[in-house]
């Protein structure tokens, strides 16, 4: 009797994100109702356009951090499934306002909610959702998970404007750019996981560390999603692939080409993204140049570089599924860019 | 010795809101530097544009409301502050916001924002200031406060949606119209003056008395304001008249009027507002026909009527300065009409 050293838990082997989606399932079934309850209204249009956005659906990643946090320090419900919709309500507050700043066309693979309700229903859909997520808050009771998630919120408010401010600097330097994605997408992950922490009455190392995977996890993400706009490393081209090219968006893979071209190659970067002025087959060219200076690998090694961070930021938790799930689901950031 | 009853403290003369701004002075000093403070950032676009804003002005009416509730029920300070500056930050948000959607050009006597920063940036920074709200909450540690305030920016941004989908409608019902200016307006008043009494542990009654004065208060204050627009009941024009109808705003003057018209009347309203075609000269007939139907002095005298409740519910208060600067500030509210 007695378990060996070679019979020690060892985290399930994970395919991805499908762990940390089904050991949440049922929080995330719970999430969703909260949601669907908390986004009605008596105005009639509210719940339309909500619903328009949120049945469009995604993976929920970050109330699911939300709830994975508050597992992983064994409690935390039902405060945690309150914050978890809170979350979900500001990111959908922010993707209706963003949509609207960047007169996005798509959004979760649909028409985006401006285009049919209009840009004013937009913004105001939004801070309803947005007052709501506060609403939903103070029932919780948690000053603490308050101040995280109206810090984030005013943390991304102000990384939009750097990003506005900023977006078309083809001398970008990647450190604005690092600052404008922690702020801007790192910092919902992290609040998230934070909130989950502290719904779970965790202690301040767990709190800390949750805080930092989310962080990283965050930046990883952020920076996989740059490298997929070009179409990720291998050969078969994303399906949304072009746009932040189009955008003339200022993204790592486009600054560290930029940064790697002489000659023609400035002179088309200069062309396309500094003057806006794009002919067909350019974002074939462009993808070309973020494969061949490195640029492209050199965004996925950074993000790999955050994922590992994010993992490592875990090891103050005992082994067992929902560390690996969450492990996985770091390795899943990055891995979607192969 | 000892004082008779005939020298009992008796309210002040006060000349309109004149009273509130000098007892208040103070604290709104006080207040000022908080939000000042607050509005800052390490992206400079975002003082930038809060300043532009803020330094416009105005009364400041919501948060002096809000300390004035706190002095009323004999303490609160610093709390009341930091809830008056939220207050503003809200206020001033949904300004932000509702500049781009009606698309106006002017604000507090100055070029809108979005006009010179883009509505994107007006957007963002109304997002950034709502968040200062809640971080400024977070700090008083009132819960209450917090749901109070949460509330109150959700039922704004209801009264916002409502008012957006209903506004150009000439068979508006009274009762909907109502119902917008109360979320829209009168909510924010209320949940102002029920702050400050919070901050200062007032009793239910008191707390319940001082929001039913402000949202009294805040309906008074729009009845009058749509009363403005049409220039107010005397024959002199006030300076930005008839924008509301260029707009075809379906407010109360003009809800009422429509109804009393008949004939050519009818078909004048009906192609000014109805299919907003409107010539040289309209606004001096639709001025004309809001007076001599009656519509506008209606308009004034439901005005009186909430003023007058909003007096009314401060009765469970000792006679004193502030009481007296508040039954003031009331009547001012729709003395500015005539």
């Amino acid at each position: 009797m007695g378990l060996s050293t070679v019979d020690a838990p060892v985290a399930p082997k994970a395919g991805g994100i499908d762990l940390l989606l089904h050991l949440g399932a049922a929080d995330m079934v719970a999430v969703d109702a909260l949601v669907r309850e908390r986004m009605q209204s008596d105005v009639p249009l509210i719940p339309a356009l909500a619903e328009h956005l949120i049945a469009a659906g995604g993976k929920r990643l970050r109330p699911l951090l939300t709830v994975a946090a508050a597992r992983l320090c064994g409690q935390g419900l039902p405060n945690a499934r309150k914050l978890a919709a809170a979350v979900e309500f500001i990111h959908t507050a922010t993707l209706l306002h963003d949509d609207v700043v960047d007169g996005s066309s798509l959004r979760r693979g649909k028409v985006a909610a401006h285009l049919i309700w209009g840009g004013a229903s937009s913004v105001l859909v939004g801070d309803f959702l947005f007052s709501r997520a506060f609403e939903l808050m103070v029932e919780t009771g948690s000053l603490r998970a308050l101040n995280i998630l109206a810090t984030a919120s005013r943390v991304i408010s102000e990384g939009e404007v750097l990003q506005l401010t900023r977006s078309h600097d083809l001398n970008l330097d990647q450190k604005v750019y690092l600052e404008i994605i922690s702020a801007k997408t790192a910092e919902l992950f992290a609040a998230a996981a934070e909130a989950g922490a502290v719904a779970a009455n965790a202690s301040e190392v767990e709190v800390a560390a949750l805080r930092s995977f989310g962080q990283k996890l965050g930046l990883a993400f952020q920076l996989a999603d740059d490298a997929l706009d070009y179409g990720g490393v291998t050969a078969a081209l994303g399906k949304n692939a072009g746009d932040d090219f189009a955008e003339g968006k200022a993204t790592l893979p486009l600054l560290l080409a930029v940064h790697r071209a002489s000659g023609e190659d400035a002179a088309f970067w200069a062309r396309t993204v500094g003057e806006r002025r794009q002919e067909e087959g350019d974002f074939a060219r462009a993808r070309g140049l973020v494969l061949a200076t490195g640029a492209l690998q050199a965004t996925v090694d950074l993000a790999q570089t955050y994922a590992n961070e994010a993992k490592a930021a875990l090891t103050v938790f005992s082994q067992g599924p929902w560390r690996a799930a969450l492990e996985a689901a770091a390795d899943f950031s990055v891995s979607r860019t192969a």
